[in-house]
């Protein structure tokens, strides 16, 4: 049982209780990587659905579900995007076949009738935190939502390129002014190029360096 | 090809667009549900470290891993969790095999020399962040790597029960003092009792409810 930081993701000491097969946790985990540069195929609208609508059924608190995407496709629109990219990050977003800005709804209160009907006071009493309020709350939903996205991205065949690196009051003046979105990450998605697609891998900590009990 | 905020998790008309199996797909995502009342059956670490060690794989901000995990195992242990958690979320947490606590640490920093060694200057660009200015960044990726783990839980055979209503502050204090964990999620761990296991299932947004393209 490695506990070696630098551990290569092919030694895998608990294979043998995981549910899901070898192939499928590399696809998804461990062989998985970020991809920087894509080819040039396209991703259509049904390979998000189908990662979206895996990643659907993923609980948030009181099944809020406030994840919102935005997908940037037209040339247009990425120039507009690009422009709130921090440097590093402009040339591949304007490169990627498809962008995602993927955001927090602080407006996900309005659908509280059909995601928990169980709970008539949900909407007035997020109604009442104000829109700040639901904003933070929201923000901790989608954020664990993007979780469940990289992993169905992945499990659609796509790969992603998860960017912090941006201008989040500019992204939201740019494109959420009418519906009041607030951008959490932007998500460059394809498939990967036949060279320089990822940068060398990094280490990760292990089990024993980010877990205690009592 | 359904919008229907209500379909159930069977009607799947994209899994020909899946990478992954459908049995897969239903075991992770579709047919997973949050587990409010647990079988008798332990949760080891060696199950928790299977899970783990597909999550570390998954991007996170400059690599900075900063998710923690604290395995509340003991009985002494659950009763001073329990008394931080709101009334609703107290029986069930202690009656959970495994209850984890999902942190975020602020002094993730302290091992970019071996998460980023290609970026000598991360650490001491996040040391002049401060210490709340570093638990906003650790809270982002934590986040999104509680995905992960929700996912990666799954993945090992295991079922969770996440939980946002708990005193925050009254759980760092009482657990993480010394270290400095800043709590995000608490989750119940382990394999669904025979009856009982799971509220009635909500509806989900579609993929047209929460997306919109530029």
């Amino acid at each position: 049982m490695s506990t070696d930081i630098l551990a290569p993701a092919v030694d895998a000491p608990h294979d043998d209780l995981l549910t899901i097969d070898p192939e499928t946790a590399d696809l998804l985990f461990r062989e998985a990587r970020t991809v920087v540069r894509f080819d040039d195929g396209d991703v259509s609208d049904a390979q998000v659905q189908a990662a979206y609508d895996l990643v659907r059924w993923g609980p948030t608190m009181m099944n809020t579900l406030p994840l919102r995407l935005l997908l940037v496709r037209t040339p247009e629109a990425r120039e507009r995007l690009a422009a709130h990219m921090n440097e590093g990050n402009r040339a591949k977003t304007l490169a990627a076949p498809l962008t995602i800005v993927a955001a927090a709804d602080p407006a996900f209160h309005e659908r509280m009738d059909v995601l928990a009907p169980h709970m008539p006071g949900a909407h007035d009493m997020f109604e009442g935190y104000g829109v700040d309020g639901r904003a933070d709350v929201a923000q901790q939903s989608a954020l664990i939502q993007i979780g469940y996205l990289v992993v169905g991205l992945r499990a659609a065949g796509l790969h992603a390129g998860p960017m912090g690196g941006f201008d989040k009051d500019g992204v939201d003046a740019e494109f959420f002014a009418e519906n009041g979105w607030r951008s959490q990450l932007v998500i460059n998605v394809g498939t990967p190029a036949a060279e320089g697609a990822s940068y060398p891998r990094q280490a990760r900590l292990s089990f024993d360096e980010v877990s205690t009990a009592v």
